[in-house]
């Protein structure tokens, strides 16, 4: 049913820029800023509803031609949303899983509108939360101490440190436990040869005895480094994450790996879930509303793990409140997401968009947020203020390789790396 | 989020039973009445949800112990809705399918109280209707003229009359045609030998040609008896239903067969999908809201469905309009439900307990009700009137096989039969 006040006004689509530490991955160095948008739907009666998804200047594109498509649909349909949206995209992107970040954004703004018209909250209407605060890890990276001096900028630290050695790691997670509370840990891998990596992860399980673990290298081994690793961290990971690229390289590595494998790099489409269960290929899907296609898809995925006996967990990339808000809800709603999420949250909230107070990682874990919708609130001063930030920047996408170069200029993109 | 109006205070389950016609199946005849169970769910601020389940007394009893489970529950939390519900009968009811017949029930009755409070049609609530209308096939079925006199009880005929041999089921499907729009039929088979009702499906083929065609004999062939009426019914069909038991049956039957094979029968829970696209046995879904964990869990099950390229249809049993009503939301609300779905309800529509006026089959199809919730309204004095036939009935469950054996003695069951 259509209503006059429930239609879609516009969508407004605000680029901003934060603060984010010098993170090392395998494809480099997080940047000084790191991109995102922040979408406001506007419905006829006045409603909005808050959506966040990463930023630069293609998704900005492609969010505008959302825009364009969506205004005067009726902001309960959001499967004919999503529709809309991909058929406007289809031409000119043929990845699905590209065209799932644009409509998956959109979907969260519905949905939040969608509670804040009801006075219902986003987990009510995914079924209801079945958890009153949902679990995180620390997301654990080897840090440089600080943003080095380029182009005349000084170089700016971190409260955090450097992070290069096993020892780095286990000073950060011990950060990460006593000012949040964590109980398990994810260690961002693939940046230093794997014996390295190997060892910070035997470090961590000896400071933190019982505690799950997972190592992540993005993909940075082959399938033979990758069984190395495995057999070498048996009895020590809950999952290991990505540790080589496609699907028939994750299914051999999946033949003797002593734990399970986890993706969020080859699977991250429909129609890839169904070549991953013929392969046997992994054990765990990390899922993310970013481009799954939404909250409401997001469970619709969580059905297909339960199905075909795939584990679940929640991928997270840098991001702010408003993600970390539907992020919660969606996993609160999901009865078999039952291991700990990931989010990089503890790295950027002090540059967040949202009024504070609703989110606070306590005890390792975040509270459904009570409110309508998705339940926080937009600070449209930090909103204008970062969005400066974004103008000043210049930037146009996200370039942890072409950063890593400029300051290490023999630095080389290679994948698998060992 | 909870609030004090929104709570579960009473579920209310009606049983009654209404005029069914001589329908004969693999497994016997409908009896002259058949079982249903009407649910009104009340909330704390009096809004009623309105639900429909098969009838019979061992699902009276587990209604029952699921009321008594979800009383001070909030309407909106149907996930934990269905836990405890799963939780109270997993001691007596193995069967994760038999289950689900209850926990759907529940749930449907919560989304269309959900609807109501909140002022949204159901399949708002489910992604918004990507449909306006839900086209329906013509359900056939071989027939006796009437249900003969029995117990002192006169024989009763009705409208349609006979259909024992190919010519009788096409003037059957020309007066559905006729009275209701439909344009794909479907027959209810597994009555007589397998080359008679090949012989009907040609008929029905000549008599609407390019229209398409169903066969559904409820497992009454062997495996190797499937493969001969696929063969001969090569070009004529849509899909063929469960013409096997099993599915190994089903996949063996798959190797060979020309067309896609449908299943309601032999996949019917969430763990045996794994092993029906292991093994390649079907090719369609039949799926049914009454006994997949109701409306949202139908979604889901869809996208399963989408993720490994099986088709998806729905299934019907006798049923009133309120099932009806809630398969043309869900129907609306799924994009890949792309056939025509079954419905029983011209037999057994002159028996409803709904206002009339929402619900009508044009064109072979229902338009998705435009009111809140559900979007009909329960038709109090006919529930009183069915109810007292129910009582009047002392019937405790469906039984076509020993109706048949009460007019036929020598009538015996046999899975498969040919």
């Amino acid at each position: 049913m259509t209503t006059p006040d429930s239609r879609i006004r516009e969508l407004i689509v605000t680029p901003i820029a934060f603060r984010d530490p010098p993170l090392l991955n395998s494809s480099g160095v997080h940047e000084p800023l790191a991109l995102r948008l922040i979408l406001q739907l506007v419905l006829e009666d006045g409603t909005v509803g808050l959506g966040e998804s990463t930023g630069g200047d293609i998704r900005i594109e492609r969010l505008g031609a959302a825009a364009r498509a969506v205004v005067g649909m009726d902001v309960f349909d959001t499967t004919a949303v999503a529709a809309a949206i991909d058929s406007v995209l289809l031409p000119t992107v043929p990845s699905s899983h590209e065209r799932g970040w644009t409509t998956s954004a959109v979907e969260v703004a519905c949905l939040d509108a969608q509670g804040k018209l009801l006075g219902r909250s986003v987990s009510d209407l995914l079924g209801g939360a079945v958890r009153d605060a949902v679990p995180f890890a620390a997301y654990l990276f080897y840090k440089w101490a600080e943003h080095p001096a380029l182009d005349g900028r000084p170089a700016v630290g971190d409260e955090w440190g450097e992070a290069l050695d096993p020892a780095g790691i286990v000073e950060q997670a011990r950060l990460m436990r006593q000012r949040y509370g964590f109980s398990s840990f994810k260690l961002k891998g693939g940046v230093f040869p794997p014996d390295e990596e190997i060892a910070a992860m035997r470090a961590l399980a000896e400071a933190f005895p019982g505690q799950p673990l997972r190592l992540d290298p993005n993909t940075a081994w082959t399938v033979e480094t990758s069984q190395y690793v495995a057999r070498e961290l048996d009895g020590c990971l809950e999952y290991l994450e990505d540790p080589t690229p496609t699907i028939p390289g994750m299914a051999e590595v999946a033949k003797t790996s002593p734990m399970p494998l986890a993706t969020n790099m080859c699977v991250v489409a429909w129609e890839q879930l169904k070549p991953a269960v013929e392969q046997d290929a992994i054990q765990v899907l990390l899922t993310d509303h970013h481009y799954w296609g939404g909250l409401r898809r997001t469970r619709e995925l969580a059905a297909v793990c339960e199905a075909f006996g795939i584990g679940l967990s929640m991928h997270s990339n840098s991001h702010l409140g408003i993600s970390l808000a539907a992020m919660t809800h969606v996993a609160a709603a999901i009865p078999n997401l039952d291991t700990s999420c990931d989010t990089h949250y503890p790295w950027n909230f002090a540059d967040d968009v949202i009024v504070p107070g609703v989110l606070e990682l306590r005890d390792g874990a975040v509270e459904v947020p009570a409110g309508p919708g998705l339940g926080v609130e937009l600070d449209h001063d930090a909103l204008e203020r970062l969005h400066r930030v974004y103008l000043d920047s210049g930037m146009k996408g996200r370039d942890d390789t072409g950063y890593m170069r400029r300051v290490h200029p023999e630095y080389e993109f290679k994948l698998p790396r060992w």
